[in-house]
């Protein structure tokens, strides 16, 4: 079943729009866990048990697995094949990644083959042919970064003159939905900006973080959202004293948007 | 000691500005490797043999590892602790990594602790704070994307109206280099716009792939490649029948152009 069905499945079956992004710092763990042989998949499994029927994505980025070097990776590994044997809910693998074609190629099969993530965020700067190895994966879902929630977002992404780099990445993106798996990354901190965005891509599904530690709207993340807007959320959720609850409020308050 | 001390180290000792380029891929690896215990760190290992006192770096492609999933990383963690135990060339880790602040520190840390890269290439589309965790380790060498050599560059890296982004970023990265640690990366095949970058970035390095199996112009690489070109080479000396004989020839040209 390709990504963008097994989103929209998993976006009715649990009635949400919200990813958690699987952030795991060690060094932000309570203690109870740090002496189970993998502390990082057995936080990740408490997270994944609490939240399965709440979200409609999980999104582990690779920068937190990778810093642990080869322990990191293989919890990271583990990590993605219990959600896919234990939930319904696809896997976006947030690595950012982009290179010349034949070492973007190996990034996809990374992602899609080692890893076994349904989708991958992607960077656009080197264009069209360090993307199209991810998109040839048709069956997969290709988040390409937009105009991202930071403030260094101001130095290249949203420069460029009369048109915004943002605007044009947009454009291209929606050009290269040939297999209708390409999506967006914007972040919840540009609602104008988000508008602006969907109003070009329409039912292109947009990944939004932003809107729990980085204080972006929800109200406006999901209005101005297009057709598929995917909310994420990792340490306001993960790091919660009770996740389910904190999951399910945040889940009931993305619907009450929606309607 | 610095990146950049110990690169120019390497430039001396060895009278060479060529980096080689360790990519790679088991398809292409002849059979006598592929019995070994690890095919990866085997070839490499051979190619390092060969072009150590030939070289001013080695430049491993995480891609080409990733993909092969904890076995390949297993190679690439082993294969820059083979260099530093054998070699004091550096090694530069293309990884073109970028993300927001939190998630750019566990990538440098991931870089420059767990696999003990010299030096790193980031993607610098999300701005300066995705950059400057990078930066902080003020020892380590930071390649900023600028203009790659692949068709796809026209996409955003040379669009943007009057100023082209790739000009953007140069002089973005020319103040961001506090602690004198930044290169950049920009392709052989744009020997127009290498004159045009350097002319700004100065003694910068300036990472230049691209003049091997991508055909981009030596003579221009050299010429316009600031004062510190590091000139990369990847399938054409690590497949060749005499790797040895092939990355002399090329260390051999590149100095005869530096003239």
């Amino acid at each position: 079943m390709s990504f963008l069905r097994t989103l929209d499945q998993a976006v009715k079956t649990n009635h949400s729009s919200l990813c958690v992004g699987l952030d795991v710092d060690l060094s932000q763990l309570p203690a109870k866990y740090l002496s189970s042989d993998d502390p990082i998949l057995t936080f990740n499994m408490a997270v994944i048990e609490a939240t399965a029927d709440l979200v409609c994505a999980y999104k582990p980025n690779a920068a937190f697995y990778e810093m642990y070097g080869l322990y990191g990776i293989s919890s990271l590994i583990r990590t993605i094949d219990y959600i896919h044997t234990r939930t319904k809910v696809p896997v976006i693998l947030d690595a950012k990644r982009g290179d010349v074609g034949h070492s973007s190629a190996a990034y996809a099969k990374a992602a899609f083959d080692s890893f076994k993530a349904d989708a991958v965020t992607v960077n656009p700067y080197m264009g069209h042919d360090s993307v199209k190895p991810f998109l040839d994966y048709r069956d997969k879902g290709v988040f390409v970064l937009c105009l991202t929630s930071n403030a260094g977002s101001k130095d290249f992404e949203s420069a460029g003159g009369q048109e915004p780099l943002y605007l044009s990445v947009a454009k291209h993106v929606k050009e290269w939905n040939h297999y209708g798996n390409c999506g967006l990354v914007v972040g919840a901190t540009k609602p104008e900006e988000l508008k602006e965005i969907t109003k070009i891509t329409g039912d292109l599904p947009v990944l939004i973080p932003g809107v729990g530690a980085q204080g972006g709207s929800l109200e406006a993340a999901v209005r101005d959202g297009g057709k598929r807007p995917i909310i994420n959320a990792s340490r306001s959720i993960i790091y919660a004293a009770d996740p389910k609850a904190e999951a399910k409020k945040l889940r009931d308050e993305i619907n009450k948007w929606r309607k």
